[in-house]
């Protein structure tokens, strides 16, 4: 359970006291980061958690990377926008409204410690126009630079030259995130059950895989693409693989905390 | 960080796949429980996350003594309702409609799993009329049993067997918490910076203790009653009496958890 | 009707011209008083204004025991949060977002007029957790003391002493608002159906009872427990008790309102 | 206060129960009235309820003229829309969405009683589109007819005759509503304080009067028109007039309420 | 198409610059003008789009007598509230609030360039509450005076006068919205289908024509009472009579807007 | 103005009868069309309406290619999400939740006519995330398929062969949009004023480009980056290029809607 771990890191607010949060936002070009992730269906060999593991993985190993910057993150935001998949069970989700609420909640209480920027750091596609959202809502009131990102879509490039999939082989449950999930928590994937349905996509302009994109947006309940809720290959997917994808977007990520921190300095 | 412990009991939600979860709560008397905690200031001495923390370690030694009962706890709500605090800094909090929603989704959606009964579990005072409403809101439409309690309520006639303080120790950051801190994350308390204030509630009718209450509630700005943010008195507090207040509490909620399976039983 | 009898009282906002309520706003330690009750079935002896017409009753009561303080109350919110009750007929109620609402906003509006402190009292179970929210959510805005209380939870411990029922004699309909009712409008009681039931609460940490409760909340939907609507015990009830509970918890409450009175001078 | 009359008549929901006031709503031609007044300054010479008491009046006036048809009249909702009085104090007023919802949920709960028809009854010219929006909000949904009128809208040509004064002196606290008071409650309207502006609209399509309009809406604050907050011609006022239009109107009303239970019977 | 014609006339804002429009914002006496209509069905001869063609053709027979008055005319909201026109299909409506929300955003940042007076001007009955709802609400906290007008309320003597249908004739899709059409865009209105209701009101306090009211606000869903959608006498109509009741409105509307100008200067 | 144009061409909603509108409705694959701008500054040269006149250019060059598909595209919604470009003037904008709640109202009130599939078409940057979050909570909720997409997020590769700017040289104002408005209406083209800044985007993951993007957002008021409001390279522009960028957006736009249509067939 949370409480056995939560504070443990250097970077982690909860584990502070109220006067060291605030000593920390009150240094020149302070970030704070704002994990997103979801609880929802994730095939039968992946925990419904997935998404809220890998984004924090993912951060952990930017914040790693950091020398001294003043970088705070907030603990994660575990429930996602996630009604398109809730026909499998196992999810749990808010309210477009609600979840949109709560993020501006968070940032706008946290900023009052001083902070100079924020970001959202989005770990679920379902999320992804939740967080372009509150980047523009809270920036419009906000005295701090807002920013947000969805981690996946980082260092594309790279990701797609360690891919053996074929696109759509790195959707909901496939190579990408099980990989991932096999280098951050082996103990918590499935040793059978993974069962995938490679989709086909039929809109040409429309997108089936995390990785790669396309301009049309198309609601999907996921129960009607896949019998398992998963999509993609999970086959391809290796611990190896999951941890130099972790490297790589860790990596790239912890490069945007220092740009942040640098371009609001004084 | 709590990716590294999310999922690893076995009464998690947040570690099991879709199918499992479906599976425990059509079986006949589930129970699901939501936690509630708070990030807020906690003093010079305390993390920010105390009743995050001490909410799920007190769930915790619940679960810990069920036998095979069907019951699944979702990740913890650890953004509370503490507009009080928000002047000492530290302070992560939503707005009390934007709370109450979020529970209720996570209650409609988590429902939707086939559970009998669900109980949200409160850490926080600031969200005692909170975990009323909900209790009330998400009952009026669910077809299920729906309870609610905040922790530090039980079994009063012991704990107050146990203290060392007069009225008022046992307040935010006092006696009762730094105990159970000191008994479940030693390694999150402060060695020093003890500093508290005895608030003198100059209403007989006014509660200013966690442990004994009164019929007269009155809003408190935080900074108006305590230089340093904690209030009653924690010099009091060992990691003995916090381990003693934990079996107590947890023994008694485990007996509730059993209690409402029993009664939603065909 | 109400315009037969509003603002014959000298504690009345009704009554007075815009110049009065401000001229009594503007004195120092001045205190706005906002009853609510509701509008729900209670049992087929009591009409259903009974919660209205009590927390009014007590509150003149109270308002006939003070000097002269300045204290003024406003009419009386009839309506409550009652969805639990919808089942029997006969029940006005509001959502509770719509009802946290307007009593915010009759307690902003009633605040400009000067009144140093303001204070809910309650008449209805189904509003406690209301009455505990609006506190907290009018307290964090107002430049005045923020209160409030139910008035069956003041003097517990003598009204216990008059008691002839057992726990869940004094619940909805039972013997303490009967009693009141015979004392304060005789009239409304009908002269038979007093059809109540004794209501077996199967949790031992749930209440059962107006006077005495306990840390379990539970919602119930009335039709589930009783036929008549009523629950408790009717039948001892009389008026003469009811002119004693009446005597004590309005002296309670003028001590209340005068010890608000004291609190809040310059 | 309310608790010493609410109930006393035979048409009011309040002192009814539950089963009486379910019977009266599954009557063929059912008709429920809602009245609808509000809290705000008067002027130096009459009171706050003002619009309250006198949508009252006129319903009572009006119920005392039905034979037997099955017409109940709930609490009034003594709170009205009213934000262009606040500068002047004794103001209560809920935001416009606020006060909507309220309509809307007495609305809806009051319906589900078996009502063939509901009636809003406004007393208060700044309700006026409130009333027109929530017959149309409320009709939308409800399997009942759904009305709504301003009692000072009614015999608008017989009111004509009466008036002494010219266009714009019956206006707010002027001719109209100080007769009205005069006849219905004389013991609240002060001997002296008659202050009052003939308001000189300077838009020749704009309404400065309550019987007269025109089609141009334009918002005011009375602060801008008014040193007393009187506008109109009360110095013309008399208890006989305010008999008259009672007379009238009551009448008047009566008539619509038998034709709605007429129109909605089988 | 819009594109093809909007920004063509002088005193449109969608066809200047922003620069452009600040300059004529910042005027001595500046009007902003918002019209409002509706997309609804209006019987088998006239396009849904009837009332927002109808509006911006008498703003614009308006805004042509003008001289140099600082007058500037929104885009036309094309959305009306028209819930009681579901049932016949070709309808778009928003909800009451969202629709309310809009008008008020679009008041707000519209009044951010300097304008004096607002004016909502409309063609639609059932937008009637709606104007004078967000009259008030943009006027409570608008530094700029505040009107709003629905247009066929406007010379309702004059165009009494050239009528030739009794009462009812002027109704939805009846004589005078088929006149206007036939003047402004006769290549919309289809050659037959010309099928409409005469309604009888059954209460003589209601309305049923455009031009002749009641106090009595009843709601009608459209289905019940006319099978193709119009009420009144569309055989009634020419072009004639429609280029008549363009000019009399145009020029009443024209008088109003410099009027408001006038009155508006310092 | 609109009420000229609106409705001449054969696929536009607003120009029919309720039944037209029906009778394609019904017709097997269906689709309708929401085309959705803003008014919002666009530098010196070029009118407020720009995205609202581009956006319906390109589906009206859409429109043409097609045959006889069951296409109809609603008014417009000119009003988008720009709360970043207030400090300019010329704006006219909605706040996030009340524009996200016109579009559901639009699509739920639009698909009730039939409609197998809507696809939102959206001309603004600022409203890329309400078309995401529009398509999911429509979809979540529609009976009919739900698809949305940004007009020049198509065919970027063509477009990028066209370009003469640089990276950031098709920007707000730039050398794209100012090229289309020269095709579209050279009429609403200012001759001079042509002032625009090449914005020199500070990270290396962010987008300053319409045609070319990155993955880290960030809110910008514009006022920081240009002077004129405009940021690009409009200096590029011309009409024949403008010409052929509606011709290639327009073919692929067609292509998609024929695409929507046979995948909705039955």
């Amino acid at each position: 359970m949370l409480y056995e771990s939560i504070g443990e890191k250097p970077h982690e607010w909860a584990g502070k006291t109220a006067g060291e949060v605030q000593s920390i936002g009150q240094q020149d070009g302070s970030v704070l980061v704002v994990p997103v992730g979801s609880i929802e269906q994730h095939g039968n060999h992946l925990p419904v958690a997935t998404d809220t593991i890998l984004v924090e993985a993912i951060i952990d190993a930017a914040l790693g990377r950091l020398d001294d910057e003043p970088v705070l993150v907030t603990p994660t935001v575990w429930s996602g926008f996630s009604p398109h998949h809730l026909g499998f069970g196992g999810t749990l989700t808010l309210e477009f409204d609600h979840m949109r609420s709560a993020l501006e909640d968070i940032a706008h209480t946290g900023l009052q410690n001083g902070f100079d920027a924020i970001i959202f750091v989005n770990g679920h596609g379902g999320n992804i126009a939740m967080i372009s959202t509150v980047t523009s809502t809270v920036g419009v009131d906000a005295d701090a630079e807002v920013l947000g990102l969805t981690y996946f879509q980082l260092a594309t490039e790279e990701i797609q030259n360690l891919r053996d999939s074929d696109t759509g082989g790195m959707a909901h449950g496939g190579e990408f995130e099980t990989s991932l999930m096999l280098a951050v928590r082996p103990d918590l994937v499935a040793e059978d059950g993974w069962d995938a349905t490679m989709w086909d996509e039929h809109y040409e302009w429309g997108g089936s895989d995390l990785i790669e994109g396309g301009p049309l947006s198309v609601y999907r309940p996921f129960e009607a693409y896949s019998e398992s809720g998963a999509i993609g290959a999970p086959a391809e997917a290796s611990a190896e693989k999951g941890d130099r994808i972790r490297d790589i977007i860790g990596t790239e990520l912890a490069a945007i905390f220092v740009a942040i921190h640098e371009a609001n300095r004084n």
